[in-house]
């Protein structure tokens, strides 16, 4: 496929000329730019709605449920499933993922994983042209999924339209979401498993903790929903909850939200330029301002001078 | 106080020039810089500790609990109490520390708190030169601990000596640290609130989820200790198993893990100045990169080039 072979096809909807996109972006090559110009120039993007949420809450199993409730209503959705995972491991959690696979075949549903993670434990910067490429794709709904560790948790609230927080009754998960101040990146939330006792008292406690925070009548309180993934339950008033703040956003704040995530992707590669320019400099430099011999100050001059 | 008088003073151990350094250091003013060097020249240096895990795991009370087993030691301690907080809610969740003003008034103790936090969510490059001068202060211990939320978390282990994680029995906490990567980074377990049921079994998957990671004869086992901070219980047996992987550390271990502190100290004040950078850059640039009318790449070399 020759360049602007590509763009025409991607324009078109073929999967294959998504796909070649795709690993052109995620390799950093120039030769992605075109293509990825044209999915950031298409008036009609799609839905990105981010999913988030402790490893356990279901995140995976919800996604499966809302892939198959969108089918349903006849929308095309792309699934980007990505896994920073660990710094430490650098390994894969995608064994949840696998049942997301019964949709293969169906040309309506495409799903990718990255197991790619940025160099501060976030998301990779890669992460946000395949996402601009799947938007401007001809999808209705982008669900962007993560292992919800750390960082990437963070992460996915800058970079989506729109953010599902997944809580479960157990544990007071809901608590804890608002004492770690992740519920304050949640849109809308799901209370998950909700056939598990304690799901009453999640929903008051979580409907309860955002009438504390300051708020005024342009507030949006993000909307709690029952759900239980494995049968299906809850999912299309969930769908509907995700509309009404895209509602609430309006197209202003979508065009904010998009600036938003250019503004992560520019800065993540600034990022990583610099810490590769870091390495090329003597490895005596980081001993050197342990020692006192230098100000660390000073150190970061050298690096950002080049 | 001049300048030279100052790194004399804190030479001496002057707690007011330590204070005095402190806020110099926070403001990030160049006039810290001689008190720094002073502090990272000393020779022997204190044994600098992160306390993390979950909101709720009682890591306050516990660091409360080591601050006067170890005074009973006879040894001094300083304690860098942490908030990155939300990057969104910008607060400061410090009421669990207020216990810690006990020791308030024992010149063995310093406690300093910390609202700060770095552009990108976890750690400000500003909590460095604060834990340098505490390092090289004349203290025997220092504990940074923070509320264990986000990349605070890994931030936490990656500028100590020694990594302390709190768990509880409750809610599968051990379990959950173990899919959620975050075991991996610690250098020593407590099983907090261990009167609990399900103490034992928390144990035993901690051993267990350990032997089944990748290791050799060189490998670290992080020691698991049960703890009832509230009643002070196993906090002795607990400073042993931190003293033992200091041991294993080793002169060179405890170098690099300085070394660490450095990089991680030039590396966030380079992030953020290119972050001041782009800002002070046409605040069209992102939109411009939304709209398909700039690449990323290009956006990130013009923030380079200043």
């Amino acid at each position: 496929m020759t360049p602007p072979d590509l763009v025409t096809r991607f324009r078109a909807g073929d999967p294959r000329a998504l796909a070649r996109a795709i690993t052109l972006a995620e390799s950093g090559l120039d030769t992605a730019r075109p293509v990825l110009r044209a999915a950031r120039e298409r008036p009609d993007r799609a839905v990105v709605l981010g999913v988030t949420g402790s490893p356990g809450s279901g995140k995976s199993t919800l996604t499966d449920a809302m892939i198959a409730a969108l089918r349903a209503r006849g929308e095309r959705v792309a699934v980007l499933a990505v896994d920073p995972s660990s710094p430490y491991s650098g390994g894969a959690i995608l064994g949840d993922r696998i049942r997301m696979l019964r949709h293969h075949g169906d040309p309506g549903v495409f799903v990718r994983s990255l197991a790619s993670r940025g160099a501060l434990g976030g998301l990779s910067p890669r992460t946000l042209p395949v996402l601009a490429l799947l938007e401007g794709a001809s999808f209705d709904w982008v669900i962007l999924e993560t292992v919800g560790v750390g960082q990437s948790e963070v992460d996915v609230a800058a970079v989506c339209d729109h953010t599902l927080l997944v809580v479960t009754p157990a544990g007071g998960d809901g608590v804890q979401a608002f004492k770690a101040g992740i519920m304050e990146i949640a849109d809308v939330i799901a209370v998950n498993k909700a056939d598990l006792p304690g799901a009453d008292r999640t929903v008051r406690e979580l409907l309860a903790a955002q009438g504390l925070g300051a708020h005024d009548e342009h507030t949006w309180f993000a909307p709690v929903r029952r759900t239980v993934a494995q049968k299906g339950e809850g999912v299309e008033a969930l769908l509907e909850a995700v509309l009404a703040h895209r509602a609430h956003l309006g197209e202003e704040g979508l065009h904010a939200r998009r600036a938003a995530r250019a503004e992560f992707e520019v800065r993540t590669l600034v990022q990583e330029r610099v810490l590769r320019r870091a390495r090329e400099v003597s490895g005596d430099l980081y001993a050197r301002v342990a020692r006192g011999e230098l100000d660390a100050d000073a150190a970061a001059d050298a690096l950002l001078a080049g």
